[in-house]
Order: C-alpha cells, then structure tokens, then sequence
C-alpha cells in the first residue's frame, strides 16, 4: 500500500502538471490500466490511450485547479481532494477520490460533481 | 436516481443529525442494508444494527461537523462533501462520499482520511 505522503505528493503531481497543461506528464502518474470517471456518473475512460485523450481534449482549454480544502489521504489506498476547476467562464465545484497501486500510479480517479456545481464565473 | 438536490438534502439531514448526536435520526437516512466505511481502509459497519451501534459509539462524544466547502453532487446516485469533525480537543479533516437509492436513502458512506488528517487542536 502506498504512503499517505506518497498519495498526497501524487495529488500535488497531478494538480500542477493539470495546470501547466502538460498532458504527458499527467498521464504518466496513472498506471497503465487506470480509469477515470469524470464526472461519477459518465462512462469511464479506460487505460492510458483513453486517459490520455480525455486529458488532451479537457487541457486544451488550460483550465486551472485550486485546492477548497487541505487534500485528505485514508487507512487504505485512496485519498480524496476538493478542489474548484475554471474553465472559461465557468467554476467546477468537484471532489476527486484517487486509488493508487503499489508503485504509487494512479489506478483510478472518481470526480463527483453534477449539473448544480457548475457555476458562472 | 435520486435528484441530486435530494442527494444533497440528505446529506444536509446527516449533518444536522449528526450534529445533534441523535443516532436514531442519522440511522434512519440509512437504507436498511446500508454499509459505512470510516475511515476507509477499515472494516465496513454493514445494516442499519451496526450502523446504529457504530453512530452510538461514535456520537457518545459529541463530535461537531463544520463544512469545508459546499457538497458536491455528480451525475449519477452519488454525491461527495469535505468536511471537519471536532472531537475533544482533535480536528479530523476528511472527505465522506456517499450514494443513495432511489428513495433517497444513503446506501454507502466513505470516509476518507489517513492518520495525517487527525490534527490536536
């Protein structure tokens, strides 16, 4: 089981490579088999050409995370975040929860927001 | 699916009960086969009976629940909210995600936070 500091330290990763855009050095924290399902509720994107072209089409439009609280780990191989996500004129309230394999990649990425946490400005 | 306004009256309702430690209140937001993780990584409570047993012990101490950020719907029967638990004289910062049927009764509840996330004070 990955460290609670290694998840965290994956989190902070996957924060400031999302910011700068760098699609690349995004996919590169998932393992090779991940999933993600953004936002909970859609279908999943599976493995790491689907990851990398779910990430290519959403940094395209350089949208910028922030933190709404301190990142929180588990007694398992989760952790969870909130965070807000501006893009264009729109703000995402979302909570992100990550599992991580033993190597420390991303195995999965859940976001949980819907129509009501999308708002204007 | 339950509305994700109704998801999020729910977990108002928890926090509201929560707050007035009646474990009978909280343990009927809860679907009859309900499973509470918390944290996750430790064995779930599973049915309302352990759900019960679990609030009774936990509400015994009179935790206080604040938000850190507005709760988070999705778009499928799951929603999300950051939040801290004072307890004594800790601060327990954590995430809970929880899903609901279709009458709006919790199904699961997960609490993610590690040992890092126990704060004094």
């Amino acid at each position: 089981m990955p460290s609670e500091a290694a998840m965290k330290a994956a989190m902070q990763a996957y924060f400031d490579h999302f910011n700068a855009g760098d699609v690349e050095a995004v996919v590169a924290l998932f393992a090779a088999d991940a999933t993600v399902e953004d936002p909970v509720g859609s279908t999943p994107h599976v493995g790491a050409d689907a990851i990398r072209a779910a990430f290519a089409g959403v940094l395209k439009n350089r949208p910028h995370l922030t933190l709404s609280a301190p990142p929180r780990g588990s007694h398992g191989n989760a952790a969870a975040m909130a965070l807000e996500a501006k893009v264009g004129d729109l703000t995402i309230r979302a909570i992100d929860v990550l599992t991580f394999d033993e190597a420390g990649k991303i195995t999965s990425l859940k976001a949980y927001f819907g129509p009501e946490d999308v708002l204007k400005g």
